[in-house]
């Protein structure tokens, strides 16, 4: 079983925009245990795609393409597959009832530019898109089961779970289950030299690890006779990292710093609110990204000027005059008054230097001060990002810094 | 000239790494005047390797390949490019002697492995990479200039400023400028009608539209026999755009709606604060992403609870027992008293169903109310998102939204 993965659009061959879809679809593959062998990018020129689509049927079982599906004149997908396919274009009523439909149930009007969307090969299957008016198209070319989706993502992803993931063979024989532990706060190199021995080369599964905006992921492939057998094998290195790592495991998978606070202020039905100066919301945002999470989170004050930390934050001005804004005692004031005017068991603060502008000697770009405040007390964590990062690297990792802060108070360290 | 990329590995192909090479080595060729035509990625196989470099060599000028240059077995770069070149692969001893001197430069010993790194096809060129250990090779197969080089992007980048870039043809002739503008508003199918002649094949500079979270981007590429006439080509039609998409256009490039809204309040010497239920600070969060935000933001209040909304945002409990939290009473309340209390010239306000629960018939996931109350009153919009709609997309949206009505009432509307 050989699976191709086709992506269309000048945005992505000429850099503009990075593909996430043909990665997102390769692993999607791999957890039926269908390997992606090959992905072509090509920009949106009718006899490029259709050439490309011409050869990969030449090699590849199955081909997934994405992109090119939209109303305008660039969109070309559609007619690229007739021509591979030679056959013509022709007009599906039941596909122009249903984008007629999906405007309909948005209250707003169809523009005859969307006519074109419901034109399809002959000899080929339109594939129903309930989020958004671009039908997708099933077909086949010689021993090649080809599909087209549209390339924005939200509507991508669920067509292929309706449409193709029924539809791959059952693949009994050479399972990949693929698991990634997240951790946070634990260098890269000492994640590394704690678990060397689990990344051996030809050791079955396969563990590595990557590093993303201070988040280190430990991934871990197993291949099994079958699904049972390779989550065993990865079950087993998942418990070995997960012990040698201990508290820097906050999650895994897609979790996030966030995910696993939510579900520890859940279960211990603890309430939180937030203080903050240069996150600007950021942390409020994150706390509530979790659906459910009225149940926790009460209120924020974002206290961008001094005037406001004052007003709404009750921070003394001869406070914030002795020591800057950006200060120990200033966090510290911050989270406490902001724990007891909102009535929370905990609160979160932050203040800090974000940059580009505002720094100095003392202060540069990239110090911030985190706090917590519980009922027993305050603590106050002093973040020093180096000053080479940006404003959203910077906010991102105060963020992620003082979320965990609380993770870790709620496990009682 | 044609150019193509070549990304190698089974990381690449399994999906568990996005290839972020290709689009960076896209842009690069692009400011230089080359465009890339077609990008192909596949597994450290060799037989699969040594084929798409001839397969590339048949149809491109320039072929750009990264990744398998490493030590261990499954790197198979260098085999590949010697059987597509029909040579044998031969030690180079001045390689190697750089690859030992990155060991002794950094006190660690050299493994036996790094050995296979100094190897290079026949009548090919080294390329030294004083970031790592791995040489890039340049070579030839007819009409075609291949380059390879490391996966590792802190490698590859400087190896291709060092040793591609200046050897890249210059080219007075066909330089591309590229241009984005973005709109916001106004619905893809319509902005292709209005801009349909534009993006008739076979103009230049081409024109194409891609939509992402909402936010229709239109891309014009020129190309021209310099950049200054390139430039003015693309101008020509950047203006024209401008004119018939009108104030649904926010910006240029990488704009945000946040960007366009600050620059419109550092303009006017206005000042901003927000009052958020459903949006949890992410309103807060965006207009503070722009450095120097604390010129126009004062405040901001993230009320979750309803008793958050009435201690802070002094919304009559009454109020909210009468149409529900999520209703245009309440978010018309939230949004002028948070211009009260904060005494600012604008205030933004959100309330909504963020979902995946809390819906009811009346009011399903995906209702939201946004508001925004200056001196002469409160304008209030609903906003109906698609149930199938994630809480972040929802949320994502229901931002954008709010921040567009400031954007669109400091132009006057």
């Amino acid at each position: 079983m050989n699976a191709q993965i086709l992506s269309i659009g000048n945005e992505l061959t000429l850099g503009q925009t990075v593909d996430t879809n043909a990665p997102w679809l390769a692993q999607r593959l791999a957890d039926a245990g269908i390997l992606c062998t090959r992905q072509v990018t090509v920009a949106d020129d009718r006899a490029d795609i259709a050439r490309e689509i011409a050869d990969a049927a030449q090699s590849a079982d199955l081909l997934l393409v994405t992109g090119g599906l939209g109303p305008t004149p660039d969109d070309l997908t559609r007619e690229a597959l007739a021509d591979a396919m030679n056959v013509e274009l022709e007009f599906r009523p039941e596909c122009f009832a249903q984008i007629e439909a999906y405007f309909q149930s948005r209250g707003r009007p169809m523009h005859p530019q969307n006519r074109r969307q419901a034109m399809c090969p002959r000899g080929a299957t339109p594939l129903s898109n309930p989020h958004g008016t671009a039908p997708g198209v099933r077909a086949r070319i010689g021993r090649t089961d080809i599909y087209l989706m549209p390339g924005v993502p939200r509507e991508m992803k669920p067509m292929f779970e309706a449409h193709v993931s029924p539809n791959l063979p059952q693949r009994e024989a050479a399972v990949i289950v693929q698991r990634t532990i997240r951790t946070f706060g634990m260098p890269e190199a000492e994640v590394g030299e704690k678990i060397a021995d689990l990344m051996a080369r030809g050791r079955n599964p396969t563990v590595g690890t990557s590093a993303a905006d201070l988040i280190i992921s430990i991934r871990i492939n197993a291949h099994g006779a079958n699904a049972a057998q390779a989550g065993a094998i990865a079950e087993a290195d998942v418990r070995t990292i997960r012990e040698r790592l201990g508290i820097a495991v906050f999650g895994e998978g897609e979790d996030t710093i966030q995910d696993a606070a939510a579900r520890l202020l859940f279960e211990r039905r603890a309430t939180i609110s937030t203080a903050e100066s240069c996150t600007g919301g950021l942390i409020a945002k994150r706390l509530t990204d979790v659906s459910g999470s009225s149940a926790y989170f009460i209120q924020s004050f974002v206290t961008y000027a001094n005037e406001a930390k004052h007003r709404l934050l009750e921070i003394p001005t001869a406070l914030i005059e002795q020591h800057g804004a950006v200060s120990e005692p200033v966090a510290d004031a911050m989270a406490a008054n902001c724990r007891r005017i909102s009535g929370t068991d905990y609160a979160l603060a932050a203040t800090g230097v974000a940059g580009p502008t505002g720094g100095t000697p003392q202060k540069p770009v990239g110090l911030v001060y985190v706090a917590l405040a519980e009922r027993a007390g305050v603590v106050v964590k002093q973040l020093r990002f180096g000053e080479n990062l940006s404003r959203d690297e910077i906010r991102d990792r105060a963020a992620k810094a003082a979320i965990n802060l609380l993770r870790l108070r709620l496990l009682g360290k």
